[in-house]
């Protein structure tokens, strides 16, 4: 039997494929890993592969539909739908190179979750016998809820507007959608078959809407967008303080966050070729600020000590009550631990399984805000950090998102080496990058453990590093990209502010993981494994995390990406009830641990903001 | 002692009062009853007088408050803030001649019933713990659950939203106002003293909302209006037809009555000093078609046979879904029995307490639809007919509303005599003056039993009605005022037309009672009682009614008038959570008679048409 060489990247595997086998397959038969959400049918993206080498086959409807023709032309194609024909090197689900920077989606990183479906809608036909004899005392309604098994007190109004003309329209053949006792939609004839439901994640920097089938959970499509209230500050804080400005501004970013939900909604709907009326629920994970905003509730006090949520219990509203345009969902948002430990955390908690270990494990959300989750089946604390978002490349002289052009990976041995996004010239660093800058720079000597620039002791580097590292004015900088090379023309470089923002950033994450640990009393030697979540979490090198500090020092083989924890946890909360009332559960087992309050925490911090000594032993 | 004469009218009873002693008690002295619903403190209108004779008292600021400068200028005061000071004639309790109109208030007629207080809205001070430490896993929601003793998922999201803010103004000494297991308020400070109520009773032609204080029961105002929906059709069924036309249409009818609500309530709480605010539960009555428009349901299949209603069962909602300017208000609707025997028709059960009697009472609802509800304790029925609004005085020649310059009273004798309201020159002729006109013309002769204008027979009259009987072209006519004596220089007279309209009118009503006596087996002789209803009910002449056969040839003592029972069922719905859990009672207990569907039907109605061939025994 002929074969043709497969090479899948990174990695770097050879596998000899028999023409006509699909890449899925083929990488599937050989062991290498590819997700596949929708089970190799060309409904999503998880399986993507990006052509390194080789020519590279015409697109199918599916990857047309699926990926659009900016990832296309780019090379992308889904593993599913693309048959081995000659000897080419892939690389397996390279990020989503966004329009502006990389969201990951949910279907990455962590193992699918054996969920039990449930998604608590059912849809079905009924026959409502409509009143026919004047003498005979009833109403739509209650030979609505006779049909549906429902209390007819218990029929919300709104549906009972129209109600007569749809039950004549149709004879009182309708279809009828409820969510436990709640009625959904009454529809004219028999559209059961319909039952779609979405999971939204809104964070601080991004947005991330993905549209799921309630019966067999396939993910039809997910939309991903920065936030529209950045406009009115990058992080939380400078957000609740807008907020707090005047009344008028909670319901200027409450508007913004609708409108952008309704967008999304719009497009994922379109590019699936689904309907809005066929979405009947929606879960909704979010930090405790982004929550009460989208909900209309002042969260002014969030951003004052003690920094208390005000409501934390889970919630259940009507779409239309959030203007979002789904005349027949609901809304469920999961519930909120702290002021600062929301929703959000509650999702990757359930997503990550920790309350269910037996061994002790921590889950880092690495985000504007970091939260750390740590423990076991005994016992689970969190704790948030503000980390601002220097990690994300903001408040940096040269950061910018992870987008193209970003040097998103950087070594440094007797020079710089930087990889940049998008296969252009480098126009700026994202945060990956600048962790790696950092953790290279350590290691050549260039900064010290406490984060000073070393231009005194510059001699000892080797040439072409010593050249790099000078002072202006009064400024320490380290020259990354020179003018040449850069798509500016202008230099990329790294200056002492731009150590100091990652010290602080970095110590925040740190110091939160190093204050559960004592709280606890866990050493890290009895750390079983730490995840790393959230956007940024997955993109960036554990070496380098471990280098500069950023996690404890564990083994690598102990560390893992989970990917967007917390949107995977609400497209589990999505599709299962069961799910739904576990996060509930572990909403009020958790205990949070607030870092300000404690009295260890300020001399923690400062110690955290340095840099290890030396690199951890592999 | 010196004593002055004051003279009670009607009745005419002479009572020596000493001078200072107020006329309320003088005539409770005197046993000549004057309805003082707030025990004569000034508070409402009922125990006002009209001054006949004698000097007029200048206003007390009471009287000036309750009654309005026009009253006070006609010569109205408040019984309880007048003094005897010299001899006197007036009229107790005379209409308030509103604008348009007279419309009744709901305290006249009916005999106070005892209603034990219980209006479900508690109102009380609490302290919340503020959340003041950051490892305390807590919220705003929860400690204000925890201080008012509710749960905190059920307290509604739009009391949390501005929560913190009122929360920390006050260093959480806030009242709360619940109904049952709902928050309807929290309010800053002490405010526990202040729960007032509404009593809407929305009727096709009137609307009265009526103000009471919830704790005492005490009346504080009622305001009433024509209802503004009635430039869309008169009756019912044309509202129906215009609400079926197209969807916008239900949207106006729902906005007409919205706005109006909305200026009711501003007025009656200006008049009496009370903030909106204040207002914590609502009771509305209405028939079926307004319970739906008001609700914003589709009301087209109301006026479809079987004319099923959309729901029966009673509502609750919070006042802002249906736009009221209550900002903590529910609004309660009474149950309904069928699409034609609405909340209304329970409302007159309730209030009439037709449903605890051990003997078969009756009551008529005489208004557009006529509404007759008949039985005990034993069994009740209830029907409804299409009155039309000929005894409103409309789709007569010369008919009017009961509004300045309407001849409200006929004697016919050897001639016309006419009463007029306002004491002006007569405009036109309303209801209980046309009843009066078509007896007086039975019993003179003028018309036959088969409503003949007998033009033909006009020579066995005398002399002063025989002019007034003629042709006019092909019409039969009866000349009840001459052009030189009527307001508007043009004759006021009855054509045979109108006479067939009162005929149609009076048809429907007596059909509904007799069909009612017929299904259930009871003779006349059995009925122990006939309660006129309604607003019109209130002013028609027994005698005159008894002599048309409106209603079934009862002795006089056998019949009373019970003012609009409906507005009062509202009130003790509004007073006592058991009066409206009775109301649900009622709604399903009554059986509805549809006539329509009845096969005797047509014939009685027929029958009924016809007047009785003598006036019956007294």
């Amino acid at each position: 039997m002929p074969v043709v060489s497969v090479t899948f990247e990174p990695g770097g595997a050879v596998v000899p494929t028999p023409p006509g086998t699909s890449l899925l397959k083929a990488a599937q038969t050989a062991g290498i890993e590819i997700t596949s959400t929708c089970g190799g049918r060309g409904r999503c993206t998880s399986c993507r592969i990006k052509f390194v080498s080789g020519s590279i086959p015409p697109p199918t409807i599916m990857d047309e539909l699926q990926l659009g023709d900016d990832l296309v032309r780019e090379g992308f194609r889904l593993s599913c739908q693309t048959v081995a024909a000659e000897p080419v090197t892939v690389q397996v689900a390279p990020p989503l190179t966004e329009e502006a920077f990389q969201i990951l989606g949910a279907e990455q990183g962590i193992a699918a979750q054996r969920i039990v479906i449930d998604a608590g809608v059912t849809k079905r036909s009924v026959t409502v016998a409509l009143p026919r004899e004047e003498h005979h005392q009833t109403s739509d309604a209650e030979e609505l809820a006779k049909a549906a098994g429902l209390h007819a007190p218990a029929l919300p109004l709104e549906l009972l507007r129209n109600l007569p003309a749809i039950l004549r329209e149709t004879k009182g053949e309708v279809t009828v959608a409820t969510f436990g006792d709640r009625l959904l939609s009454v529809e004219a004839g028999d559209a059961a078959a319909l039952v779609y439901g979405l999971a939204i994640d809104v964070g601080t920097t991004s947005v991330v809407t993905t549209l799921m089938e309630l019966t067999s959970g396939e993910v039809l499509g997910s939309v991903g967008s920065l936030n529209p209230q950045a406009v009115f500050g990058g992080d939380l804080m400078s957000r609740i303080a807008f907020a707090q400005f005047n009344p008028a501004n909670l319901r200027k970013l409450q508007a913004r966050i609708t409108t952008l939900l309704n967008e999304q909604i719009e497009e994922v709907c379109q590019t699936s070729g689904v309907l809005p009326q066929w979405i009947y629920k929606v879960v909704v994970v979010g930090n405790s600020c982004m929550h009460h905003v989208l909900l209309g509730i002042d969260p002014s006090y969030l951003g004052l000590a003690p920094y208390a949520p005000v409501l934390r219990h889970p919630l259940i509203l009507p779409a239309r009550e959030l203007r979002l345009r789904l005349p027949h969902a609901i809304v469920c948002f999961l519930p909120i631990v702290a002021g600062f430990v929301g929703a959000d955390a509650v999702a990757v908690a359930l997503a990550t399984r920790i309350g269910d270990s037996p061994e002790i494990r921590i889950a880092v959300d690495i985000g504007t805000n970091g939260e750390a989750i740590m423990g076991s089946r005994d016992r689970l604390l969190a704790s948030s950090a503000p980390a601002g978002p220097a990690l994300e490349g903001a408040q940096i002289r040269n950061g910018m998102r992870a987008a193209h052009g970003a040097v998103d990976k950087v070594s440094i041995e007797e020079d710089v080496r930087c990889h940049v996004l998008g296969e252009t010239a480098p126009l700026g660093i994202c945060g990956s990058g600048l962790l790696d800058a950092i953790a290279g720079m350590l290691d050549a000597g260039i900064l010290d453990w406490t984060g000073l620039i070393q231009v005194e002791g510059r001699g000892r580097l080797p040439q072409k590093l010593r050249e790099r590292v000078h002072m202006l004015g009064e400024e320490r900088r380290f020259v990354l990209v020179e003018k040449g090379e850069s798509g500016s023309g202008q230099e990329i470089v790294l200056t002492q502010d731009d150590v100091r923002q990652v010290q602080l950033a970095k110590g925040a994450i740190a110091s939160g993981v190093i204050m559960l640990q004592r709280i606890m009393g866990v050493p890290t030697s009895e750390i079983a494994e730490l995840m790393l979540a959230g956007g940024f979490g997955n993109y960036l090198s554990i070496r380098s995390a471990l280098r500069i500090g950023l996690i404890p020092p564990l083994p690598e083989d102990r560390i893992r990406y989970v990917g967007n924890a917390a949107a995977l946890g609400a497209q589990m909360c999505l599709m299962s009830e069961t799910e739904r009332a576990r996060a509930t559960h572990l909403a009020g087992w958790i205990e949070h641990i607030s870092l300000a309050a404690h009295p260890d925490f300020q001399n923690v911090f400062v110690e955290a903001m340095n840099f290890p000594r030396s690199a951890p032993e592999a």
